[in-house]
């Protein structure tokens, strides 16, 4: 007897997850819930008989086991989630911000009911990692995560780069390719790598990770000569997800860009390309890549969930003991401004005798150190550019130092800000 | 109540394996096993009480629930995990040798006893693999392995290249690091990458796979200016443990050294470091990497299969599904002449008119086209070098052409061959 699955969403995963599970000797799609049964599916030979539009059909089934939610968002899937549980079926779920936002909930009304939500294909599509995180890696101290967790985003920078074309162009380019959305905010504003990297941090760190105070900061402010300049400069831009768990136990989980050193892993991941970076004793450091998201790489995530529960039910009256979140103890999250790295500056300038000597008063006034200073070529308008580079230094200075060189007469403007990996 | 557990063999990562569970929640290292009890130990506080000269005290031991086999090699090992087995405990190893020679039996053995064998940290140190293959990653038809499996040729290879030394000195100075043991052949005659490929495979493809008809090449006979032609030609050499599933449902299962182009993953392992690239369907590919051996990044292994077996005790009676060897099939073993490949190919020819098209005739004759051809200036000796790249030929064709080239009157020697990755 195979094992009953209902499959609630049949866009580009659930396909996925469709044609991989059709033939499948220990599961069977039987019921499958989407919004418009009348839609053409590509799909051959799609039985539509098993379609649905009422999505409690599924969650409300008695011969269903496992439901699969792929709607995406915070409700409806999280009433289908929790009514599912309270119906005795396990869940498995690609729904990032649903998780990051309410998972203290959904894994509680899981373990009240002695089911388990599984949601390998939230994070980084089809790349391994909250399995293993959870199962062989359980050992480990895990101290930090960088990871470049958002396809689109970094397909547009990877784009930048390659063409030295501006975001705009590239944006509206990957909206024509379907790489990024009509409304490309959640992705390119950092919300999607937000809600990825707050769910690494939890069961790595395991600890409740507040999705509200993981800082973010898009990439819709990266002009293309920040792109060549870091360049230039032995660097490579990307928008990445990083998590530290600090020596005092708080949690400094963040998504803005970065400059990555050119010989690190991390630089070479191109286009719509995942990669993770975990740290950790005793493993030391791996790196985890492939495609970040696409019909059957996130689709090899979910099916690999939904197969890891179908082995468990009918031998065991506690399935997956490992990967069940049942950690309770909230972090506290370090804040953006008491972190201390190095920054990329870009600066409009006046040309005029001792603006350097003024830019580097200001640095010192604030407690700056620069390791790069380069002043390109004056400009029609009379006017600079000056990229520097600084040493390691407190966000609240270079706040307070960014302050200071706006206010000051010698500087037009600051066109670049942007943090550097170390 | 923690679960009890033995160790045979308190060596590198025996110690390790002690140093990360010392204070674990879960389980109690109870009774470890050494060859010499009187040995001085590199760990604080041991509590030398529980050390015994007899593993079949750890065995046979009726409160230890996982036995831990780090001592390697076939026997004992072989008949320490079968009487482990047999008497109902769970069994952990790094021990690829064992399981590459006699996983049939072992599992077997396992099977009968409702008992589970786990070994991730027989292959790529704490690289995640052999578990997120079998849970993770289970729905998908992997066709395809390239990686690096070995960190000792990998950081021979990789000294090489940065210093331009030749092969002796450099394993000369590895062995004085420690990287490399006194006897290396295992290491750099492919042994190790070829149990290591060999279990990979056989849980990718789900067949069983004869060590004894993996081809393996090692890397004793590259020279430092194979190196540096590779580099200029656009690619690194890497000893690469290759395994693919061809259409008619054979395996071709191989080691040798390969020319790596340089924009490739591979070619970015450096130095002891592992990686894997995974390719199927529904994942696509990915990619794997990190340190392959060592004490901690194996512990990490070990300890994982470890927590997930005590994890399991007494909450079900089959435990770990996913994580059993049952797969019966023997794979049909693609001989290494059948198979199809690029080579690079390093001559000395006698300086003289129409080597280059001689050269050519006798590729031509034997099918074989070259993509790229560099000769270099005349030797004091009136000899000159020359190095090909073909196209895509028949290692029969190849290996035809190699012997009419060794039979000509203007080659002096084949100084290098080697096959090239796509």
């Amino acid at each position: 007897m195979k094992i009953k699955i209902g499959l609630i969403g049949l866009g580009t995963v659930g396909t996925g997850v469709y044609k991989t599970l059709f033939n499948s000797p220990e599961v069977e799609i039987v019921k499958v819930a989407v919004k418009n049964k009348n839609k053409q599916r590509n799909i051959e030979n799609f039985d539509e008989s098993i379609l649905t539009d009422n999505p409690y059909d599924i969650v409300n089934d008695e011969n269903i086991e496992i439901v699969v939610e792929l709607i995406g968002g915070v409700e409806p899937a999280k009433d289908l989630i929790l009514t599912a549980l309270n119906n005795g079926k396990h869940v498995v779920t690609a729904n990032k911000e649903l998780i990051a936002k309410n998972g203290e909930e959904i894994f509680d009304c899981a373990q009240k009911n002695n089911r388990v939500v599984l949601y390998e294909g939230a994070v980084a599509g089809g790349i391994p990692v909250i399995m293993p995180i959870k199962t062989i890696l359980s050992a480990n101290a895990i101290t930090k995560i960088m990871a470049i967790l958002n396809g689109t985003t970094n397909y547009i920078l990877t784009k930048m780069d390659v063409e030295g074309a501006p975001y705009e162009e590239v944006l509206s380019e990957a909206q024509k390719l379907g790489y990024a959305e009509a409304d490309p905010t959640s992705d390119v504003e950092g919300f999607d790598s937000a809600y990825k990297i707050a769910i690494l941090s939890a069961i790595s760190f395991k600890k409740r990770i507040d999705i509200n105070k993981v800082y973010k900061e898009g990439i819709s402010k990266i002009r293309p000569q920040d792109i060549k300049e870091a360049n230039e400069l032995g660097y490579k831009i990307k928008l990445v997800a990083q998590a530290q768990l600090n020596n005092d136990g708080s949690a400094d989980v963040r998504v803005h860009p970065m400059l990555i050193k050119k010989d690190s892993i991390l630089a070479h991941i191109n286009y719509v390309k995942n990669a993770i970076i975990i740290e950790g004793h005793p493993v030391g450091s791996i790196a985890l890549s492939g495609a970040g998201a696409g019909e059957f790489p996130t689709a090899s995530s979910v099916t690999g969930d939904i197969l890891a529960i179908a082995n468990e039910i009918g031998k065991t009256d506690y399935p997956l003991p490992m990967m069940r979140c049942t950690h309770s103890e909230n972090a506290v999250m370090y804040d953006i401004n008491d972190t201390v790295n190095k920054y990329y500056i870009a600066l409009s300038v006046k040309n005029k005798k001792g603006v350097i000597g003024r830019l580097g008063a200001i640095c010192a006034e604030n407690d700056i150190s620069l390791s790069n200073i380069v002043q390109k070529g004056v400009e029609e308008d009379n006017t600079a550019d000056i990229y520097v580079i600084t040493e390691q230094a407190k966000e609240r200075d270079i706040q307070r130092m960014a302050e200071a060189l706006s206010n000051d007469e010698t500087v037009n403007a600051i066109t670049g800000f942007i943090r550097v990996a170390d």
